[in-house]
Order: structure tokens, then C-alpha cells, then sequence
């Protein structure tokens, strides 16, 4: 298989020219502004992409302070990778004239090819395929392309994604996932090394991107959303090996009879069984997940909690319902919230309000606004169990707007200790080896409200900076822990 | 049974005084302003509760420019309802002052009672219930009262409560429970008829509270939160009943083993068997739900969507992986994702911008800001198909902040059209019989993104207003559409 040959050469040579590149190309770049080539320059300017940036339109012209080329042959300098946004049937040549000028890669963000089903959008993606055989590797086309926070490269309509570099590495069939899990990110505490949004994958693809992304030591987790494969066998082998290295979570789409003719006209995607897909997923001890949402819950999970398997649970919450709700819940994943012995309750119970209040676990607060340092009590106090693997805190933030009623407060964040519980939280972290899952529901999301909308997003980016996980919801929360302790419990039986 | 007749005398007399009081005493405010009482007589203000509040203290004094009677007898008016927020052991004494007072009922905050599993707090509330049984309807202990929007009656940390009256009622045996659904519905879309919170129910509880609401002709919705029940014979005959009449949904709380002993110490309760329960409810048409977000989605569409069952989908979404996954999810549910026949398919085709976007069903748009005339167009066709029971639109506001910064726009709510798509969606209502559900993804939650969050919120609004039910999530989605469309078969086939 020549193409198995390109790629060895691929890893050990090119791949940094297409993640890092210094020289970058972007063909269709209009001097009016309009069209994906023009968008997606202004977007590698605003995220602030170092490299040197060649615009190519054969009408000429400039842009945005850039001279626009006719042609790639008139770029004097060599190119790493090219950015293709030109209609469907220009793209052969454009992807050709940038092998021909040696570059390593391009990505084709035009849609118009095999998804489309007609006779001439097959025989345009048949031509790249030859072109990338040739010595050039390609992204796309119909994909949003890559998002690479180190090297400034950004998604298509991505002008405003994070430059901090993660961990975490995102494969995606889809344009639309993989701009929105980039977003996703930005909030829930995900931090990325690569995303790469594949499209029709005429080139590489799935397969070849997690055999990559497995030997990447820049990436610690995978993250997949796919809506079928090239080669089964092929992808669950890789998949085994990287799984059995590195978390991979994979959210497959296109299970459904609609969802499959969906697929197909997307991404021009066989989606297979899903029995199948599910049984695979499982064999090789990836982690599947249902939604974009909860990619991210689990992926953030995986990024903060310390490698292990958790089976026990303190739950620490500010009032009963929340204690017995996160217990069924608790269960329901099957985790256990062991009650606690008399004499540690009787510790627990000296720092609660009463009357209301409860120790035996969960710990019922029974006041929302309960101190910080008091907290910290309590949680140490839980961490002592022997029990316990990991605790779960609520923290019901929107009581803070009652209180500033109540009090005639002038700033909502002045009055929520949230600054003060992190750093609690993170004493606790350091003096018990037992991570603290935080909880903060977003129970009032009216227009009134957005000053607690403002206070709960601060305090989940102090938590975070804590490497504290936070969660909206205790489903969620539970949720991913339980894909973490699966995942290692899995990896061990393994090891062994 | 003498509470039986109690409960007859008070259902034809008493109520309309509990729920709407003219005099309302609180016992337990203090001059200081420190306490629950205080506290409830500040929300009652904050909210307008138009009625006479005479606020009760045995050292007397005044507060929020009320005079505090040193003593109930004091009070010259005769009582309709009282509010009672003193220590445990004072509230015995209360309450039949309130009582010998003529009150119909009171609700007492106070906890300290059978929860704490103490001889004396077990003793104090056997005293409420005799007293309670010679006359007076007590809601609570360890509640947070009664919230009527007609009436001003507010629960209590709820000093911003909506006046705006609608048609479901929430009984719930937590009070942190019942403040925060009434906070989930002011922007969730559920206008309330009344929310009791009754805590320990020492007197009026689930059953009697059901049975009074399934004859309430303001209340077409019953929701519950409960953790155990008092006699379950008699409950799950109440529920048959009621939810033959109208829909009752309800949160069961309390399954697990950690679940059950946090019950306990929360509101008393013995949570029972949770297959049974499972079971039950089923038996019943009832519908279950498993969390307070569930009851918010499952609620709001009971409440816009036309009586009937749904079972045939069309998805009209803004990216091709937005398709595919709502097929997916659709067919979970127990949906069809139906293909529109060829005239059909190339009627919306028409309307779609080209190329990346496909019409069969899904209906992939392909661009974020297809405007909402053509929007209009397109889902017109859609409802055409007799295949069709109910439509999916998503909308993907947070691009428009893209857009924005492309631009350079001064406000995204300017450039975003959600008035206008509200406006045509409107129009999709009057000339076809078929439901539109709109999916609002809050994708963008970072600190700087509150922009986005506004736009979103307030499009929420305008849509509500529009009797268009919104969801953030196509799970929440089907899953509230399946619970409508399932209870209306299951009642349609006992009705028959």
C-alpha cells in the first residue's frame, strides 16, 4: 500500500510543517473581503498566527494589508501548508500548484465534492486523492481545518480561540463540532494541542490522524467525533493501541436510519452498525460518549482528575434534596456514598448549622451561604474517611442574589466567596490526596440575571485555574468520573 | 378517618383563604430584621403581596415600617393565614394562637422537628398535628411555604418571584426543590398557578395536596418533587385520578441506599421501593422524571405543545452533524426522521444556499445565517410533507458573534434575527397545525462572551412569547416531546 508508505514518511518528516507552519498559503482570498479565503485570513490575524501569510486570488489586488498573489508560483518564499477556499472546481489545481511548490499539506475548507452525490463532485474529490498521492498531504476538502493554538493556525469562522496550549487533541468529521468543542473548551476548562476537522477526509483521515495523534507527545487525550470509517479493521487496531497509551473518546454519529442518510450527504460517510461500533469501542477500551457536551464533561474529567479508579464518594451539599439526588445519582453510576463513622460525624456535625443540617454523607450544609473556611473544615474533615476515593461539593451561587436583595449589596461578585473557597479548596487538594469535583448549577438564567450568569463563570474559571473540575450538573459530574475510573480500571486488568 | 372530614370541610371552604389571604400573620419577625420571618416579610414586600401583613413578636417593636404585635390576640383583624418562623419549641404555641384565631391554615418554617430524629423534635411535631387536627391546615414544618403569583404569597428566599400567573402547580417536599423550579420557570417558560413546599408534611402533604390541585381549575399541570410517601394505597389512587384528568409529573427522589438514609434525615420520609414506585407511576400515566431540569423541559412542553401525539420529525438544522445527531437522538426517542418525497425535496432545495447543504430531512441549511424569510420558506415545505407531525429548528446564535467581529458590528443582538424568526415562526403556527420546537445551544459560555448570553436569553424570551417552546439541548427536546406524546396515547387508549 503506497499510501502507508507516504504516511511513515509523513510521520517521521512533514508533520510539523502542517501543524507549525512558518510559510502559509491561502488560495481565494478576495481583495473585496467576501468568501471563506478572506474570512479565514482575518481570523488568522485576530487569533494572532506568527508565520508569514501569502494570499493567492489570479484577480490580484490586496487585502488586509496583504499583497494577494495570482499565482502560487509567484510566492518566492517555499510553503509549509496552504489554505484552499476556492469553489469546487478550481481546487485540483490550486491543491496541485502547492504540491508542485513543495508543500507539505493543505487543508480544503470548499464543500462541492463526493458528499454532494453528483457525478462531478466524485470525480473532483477522485483528483485530489491523486494529486495528495503525488506528495501532498490534504485535510478536507468540505472541513473547517485545523486549530493549533501553539502555532496561531484557527478554524474557519475561529477568530477568536484560545492561544493557551493543552493537552487535549480533537478529530472531527464535522466543521461544526469541531468549531463548537473548540468553543466548548474555552469555558469548560479544555485546553487543546490539536483539533483537526477532516471533512470528507479525501486524504487523511480518522485512522491515520489517531495513529498520529497517539505517538504525539504533545497529546495526552483523543477526542473523536465520527460519522463512519474508511476501513474498520484498519481503525479499531490503531484505536486498540492508542487506547491502551492514552484516553480516547469517541462520539460516533450517523446510528440511526435518518442519521445515517444524514451522514452520507454530509460528510459522505458509511456509518456502519452501531452494535458494532459500540461493542469495538468497548473492546478497545475507548470511551464512548452521546454528545458534544458530554465530550466535554468526560474530556475534562480526564484532564484534571489524578489516574485512578474511584468507587467512593463524600457528598458535601447545601441542602437535603442535593444530598439525596446526588446519592441516587451516585448510585445510579455506580459509585457507593459510604456512611461515615460516629466520631467523624460528630467532627463533621461541630461545623454545621443546626437546626437542618446532616453529617452522616452525604453532608447536608443546609445554608447556602455556609464560610468558605468552614467548608474547608468539613471537606478536610470527609477527606479523613478512609472510605472515600473523591468528593463532590455544591455550591448553589444564585442564593447570592436573594442575599444581595436582602442586604442592599451593590456587586454580586463581592459578596459570593467564591476567590476564597478556591483557595480553600486547593489547600484541601494538597494536604489529602483526594480530588474535590465541584458543582455549580445554573438554576437562573433570566435576562435580570446576568450578574449571576458573570459570578458563576468567574468562579468556574477560578476553580478551574484551581484544577479543581466543575460541573453544572451532578448527572455530569458522575457521569465522567465513571468513564475515568472504567477507563483505568480496564487498563490495569490489562497491564497485568 | 376525622382528618378525612377535616380535609372535605376544608377543601369546599377553607383553601381559597390559604392560597389567597387577605390577613396574613407572620410570627417570628424581628425588629432587627435578622431571621426567617424578617425575611419572608421583606420578600412579600419585594414581590407586592397586596394584602394586610400584621408581623408578630412577643419583645414587640417594628420593622419595614410594620408595627410588631407583641402577641396574635393582639391583632385586632381576623386571620386568614399565617406564616410561622420561630424557634421549634415556640411553634406549637403559635400555631394554636393562629388557630384560635380562626386561621385557616399556616406555614411553618421552622425545622427542628420529626427530621432531626430526636425524642424532642418527634414530640413537637405529634404536637403539631393534634393541633392541627382540631382545626387549622398546616403546611410544613421545614418548608419554605406557599408560592401564588396571583395571591403574592412567595416562598421563602424569594423576594424576586414573577407575579405573572399561569397554569402549573409544583408540590414538593423539599423546599431548596421548590425555589429553585420556581426560579427554572421564570425563564424556562412555566408560569405557576401555585407551588407549596411542605417540608416534613406534619398535616396537608402529597396526597391531599394532589387531590386538591387535580379539582383546581387554575392548575392544568401538576409537578412533584417527593421523597417518600405518607400512605401510598391512598396516593397512587389520588394519582390515578388526577393524571387521567391532567397531566402529573413526577420527580422521585430518595432510590438509592445513600439516598434513602439522607430522606430520612431531610423531610422524615421512608423513600420505599423504587421498582415499585417505577411501576406505579406507569400504572398511573404519571410521568417520571429523573431531575428538576427534566421537570422543566418535560413541563414547558406540556404547556406550548397542542394535545396530541407526535411521532413523525423534521429537523431543520445549521450544520450537516446537526442533522445527523438529531436523527440519531430522534430514533432513540422513538421518533422518525421521514425522507420527503423528490417534488418535496427539490421545493425546499430551492431555498437552500449551495453547495454543503441537503433538504431530504434532515434539512441541513448549511449556513449559520440563512435569514429567517427563507427560514420561513423552508418550513413551510416542511409541513407540507402529511408525514410530518412536529418540526425541530435549531439555531446556532453564538456564530452571529463571529459575524460580529467579521463586521466589526456594535451590538450582536442588532444583527441577530431571532425577533424576525419569532415573528415568521409565528406565522408557521397560524397556517399549519404542526408544532415548532426550537433548539437555542448555549455553545459559548466564556467570561467574554456574556454578549452571547444575552442574545440568547432574550431570543428565548421573544420565542416563548411566541408559544414556541425553547430547549438548549435536542436530547431535552425529544425527550419532553416523547413524555407529551406518550401520555396522550396511553390516555387515549384508556379512554376508549
Amino acid at each position: 500500500m503506497s499510501r502507508l508508505k507516504d504516511w511513515k514518511s509523513f510521520m517521521k518528516s512533514d508533520l510539523s510543517r502542517i501543524f507549525f507552519p512558518k510559510n502559509l498559503a491561502i488560495i481565494g482570498v478576495s481583495s473585496k473581503g467576501s468568501g471563506f479565503g478572506s474570512g479565514i485570513l482575518r481570523s488568522l490575524l485576530a487569533v494572532g498566527y506568527e508565520g508569514q501569510i501569502y494570499p493567492v486570488n489570479p484577480k490580484g489586488g490586496d487585502f488586509a494589508g496583504y499583497k494577494i498573489y495570482k499565482d502560487v508560483n509567484d510566492i518566492h518564499e517555499a510553503i509549509d501548508f496552504a489554505i484552499i477556499a476556492v469553489p469546487a472546481e478550481f481546487v485540483p489545481d490550486a491543491l496541485d500548484k502547492c504540491r508542485q511548490k513543495g508543500a507539505a499539506g493543505a487543508e480544503i475548507l470548499s464543500a462541492g465534492f463526493r458528499e454532494t452525490k453528483t457525478e462531478k463532485g466524485i470525480e473532483l474529490e477522485k483528483k485530489i486523492k491523486k494529486i495528495a498521492a503525488k506528495g501532498i498531504r490534504v485535510i478536507g476538502p468540505n472541513c473547517f481545518g485545523i486549530y493549533c493554538p501553539k502555532s496561531g493556525l484557527t478554524l474557519l469562522p475561529g477568530p477568536d480561540l484560545s492561544r493557551e496550549s493543552g493537552t487535549v487533541s480533537f478529530i472531527s468529521q464535522s466543521g461544526a463540532m469541531s468549531i463548537d468543542f473548540a468553543y466548548l473548551g474555552q469555558w469548560t476548562g479544555i485546553q487543546f494541542s490539536k483539533v483537526i476537522s477532516f471533512g470528507n477526509g479525501a486524504d487523511l483521515r480518522e485512522t491515520e490522524l489517531l495513529e498520529y495523534l497517539g505517538k504525539d507527545d504533545q497529546t495526552k487525550i483523543v477526542c473523536m467525533y465520527i460519522e463512519g470509517v474508511e476501513n474498520g479493521r484498519s481503525f479499531f487496531s490503531v484505536l486498540k493501541d492508542v487506547a491502551a497509551k492514552k484516553p480516547v473518546i469517541i462520539y460516533k454519529a450517523g446510528r440511526s436510519i435518518a442519521g445515517k442518510r444524514a451522514a452520507a450527504s454530509h460528510t459522505a460517510s458509511m456509518s456502519g452498525d452501531s452494535i458494532i461500533w459500540n461493542a469495538l469501542i468497548k473492546q478497545c477500551n475507548a470511551v464512548s460518549v452521546e454528545s458534544l457536551w458530554e465530550m466535554a464533561n468526560v474530556t475534562l474529567a480526564f484532564s484534571m482528575l489524578p489516574t485512578r479508579v474511584y468507587k467512593q464518594i463524600s457528598v458535601i451539599g447545601g441542602s437535603g434534596a442535593t444530598g439525596v439526588i446526588a446519592s441516587d445519582m451516585a448510585e445510579t453510576f455506580g459509585f457507593r456514598v459510604p456512611q461515615f463513622d460516629k466520631k467523624l460525624i460528630e467532627n463533621i456535625f461541630e461545623f454545621l448549622p443546626k437546626p437542618g443540617s446532616s453529617a452522616p454523607n452525604p453532608v447536608d450544609v443546609a445554608n447556602a451561604y455556609i464560610r468558605p473556611h468552614k467548608l474547608e473544615k468539613i471537606l478536610m474533615h470527609t477527606a479523613s474517611a478512609e472510605t472515600i476515593d473523591i468528593q463532590i461539593l455544591f455550591q448553589f451561587l444564585h442564593h447570592y442574589k436573594s442575599l444581595a436583595i436582602k442586604i442592599g449589596a451593590k456587586s454580586l461578585d463581592d459578596i459570593t466567596p467564591y476567590r476564597e473557597l478556591s483557595k480553600c479548596l486547593q489547600k484541601i487538594l494538597k494536604s489529602t490526596d483526594k480530588p474535590v469535583i465541584l458543582i455549580l448549577p445554573d438554576i437562573r438564567q433570566e435576562i435580570e440575571s446576568l450578574d449571576v450568569e458573570k459570578t458563576i463563570r468567574c468562579a468556574r474559571s477560578a476553580f478551574l485555574e484551581c484544577n479543581i473540575p466543575v460541573f453544572s450538573d451532578i448527572k455530569d459530574a458522575f457521569h465522567a468520573i465513571s468513564c475515568v475510573s472504567t477507563y483505568y480500571l480496564c487498563k490495569e486488568k490489562r497491564e497485568k
